[in-house]
């Protein structure tokens, strides 16, 4: 149902024609509750299912160290203006968001130059969240990679290869999502530097994803994965989210990157298809 | 081929290892030309083509009236920093981007909260643009959409309906894209109030797609066709690139809209497959 005030904008608008339409419309889907919209949605042709990768985005999502959160300014407002229109303002690697091969390597490929195609992949999921329930430092190895080819054959070409360590688990809390020691060291699993060289010399990916906040796991003293894989031209992906919904083979993935000339990586949409 | 100072970068990190296969992986791809990159790039399985319908967004970018061109201010860069990163600064109605229903209608749904399966849509694109290089004013009507469905049968549930009026041609040159006449009127199609009540009355689709900055048309006195689509709880899509590189029917379309909190919209990587 739709309260009182926005039947009455509405109303006011459209004013020659249309209100009970505008009325049915309103009751059918404006102001319903969010959970009871998505119950009603019809899955895209050709899919069972759709899940979204991506953490709603807000300044309490955790951040890397070095990066500020997003900030949202209210601009215009319906009552006032007659529209809304918010100003926003963020540091390009937070939120869910992809890393460009420009964010590590001068002269790399920068976000909006990533071919299309890329971003359209099949996703390979290499879960490790119950190891990393017992060692927050624990890393994606060769091996766990080769587990998952023993099972679901080759990793798929132009694929995205992404760690579920459990950590979109965490992202209601900064302190556990970063996971400091005394010493303000980071804990947080990544990728090995083993696993991003034989994903990138040996296989042939567009992309590695994370659901932590680093390719690297979160006590590496040099980023050597980010190193690896972006200076090999693929992409990153960072602070996933819901990947333990998604089969560890099969599923395709939309990396809706941000567009930005020059862009060093961005907030990105991410949804996979099942 | 990779800058010798890229490859310099990459092996002063990569100390122990690797570097024989950085400089290989560089060569295959990091600083390739964007086209050259685009010739190489496998198609994802199961689509015969991908189309990028966003465009390069920048300060060159045209804006509507009343909002700002983006900003890009470098926070970091790889020689100083060991990385780079940039803030970003935007009005969420620029560039490539959703329209959310909360743009228009208080307390409607904000673009965090649409929901993913709706961003995955059957694409139906509305040619006019050589109707439109007569009259800038010409609006999509209802006998458009029911010319569209004799050929290629009924608008798809949950589908982006789209204009191609051929306005992204127009897009270097924010004079001829805002094409003001000498009152400051500004003359660019749109879509029709009665095209607007017909498809979310008449039909289920998810939302609307123009390649001019509004989705209705540059004269008009009221928005009505955005309080129709975007009060009945559908999703505008502005600023469109690359419809005419789209079959009428038959593509599916990822829109990947930004998830911050409370979006009235937003910048949006959107991207065609076929």
């Amino acid at each position: 149902m739709c309260a009182p005030f926005v039947l009455e904008d509405v109303r006011q608008e459209l004013s020659r024609r249309g209100f009970i339409a505008a009325v049915a419309a309103c009751g059918a889907g404006v102001a319903a509750p969010a959970a009871a919209q998505q119950k009603q949605v019809r899955m895209p042709k050709g899919f069972r299912d759709v899940v979204d990768l991506t953490h709603p985005f807000s300044a309490k999502l955790p951040v890397y160290p070095a990066y500020k959160p997003i900030q949202v300014r209210e601009r215009f407002n319906v009552a006032r203006d007659g529209f809304a229109a918010n100003e926003v303002t963020f540091d390009e690697h937070t939120g869910t968001h992809v890393d460009a091969p420009s964010h590590f390597v001068a002269g790399g490929v920068s976000g909006d130059r990533i071919p299309a195609a890329q971003l359209i992949a099949p996703l390979a999921v290499i879960a490790i969240a119950d190891r990393a329930a017992k060692n927050a430092d624990t890393l994606v190895t060769v091996d766990d990679l080769l587990v998952w080819e023993k099972r679901h054959g080759r990793l798929p070409s132009g694929a995205l290869v992404a760690m579920d360590a459990g950590w979109d688990a965490r992202a209601n809390s900064s302190d556990r999502f970063l996971n400091r020691d005394a010493k303000g060291v980071l804990h947080s699993p990544g990728f090995s530097e083993q696993a991003a060289h034989f994903l990138v010399d040996q296989r042939d990916i567009a992309g590695v994803g994370v659901d932590t906040l680093s390719l690297d796991g979160g006590a590496a003293q040099k980023f050597v994965a980010h190193l690896t894989i972006l200076g090999a031209g693929k992409y990153g992906v960072e602070l996933m989210a819901n990947l333990s919904r998604i089969p560890p083979a099969g599923a395709t993935v939309f990396i809706g990157a941000m567009k930005h000339e020059g862009a060093t990586g961005g907030p990105a949409r991410i949804i996979a298809v099942i």
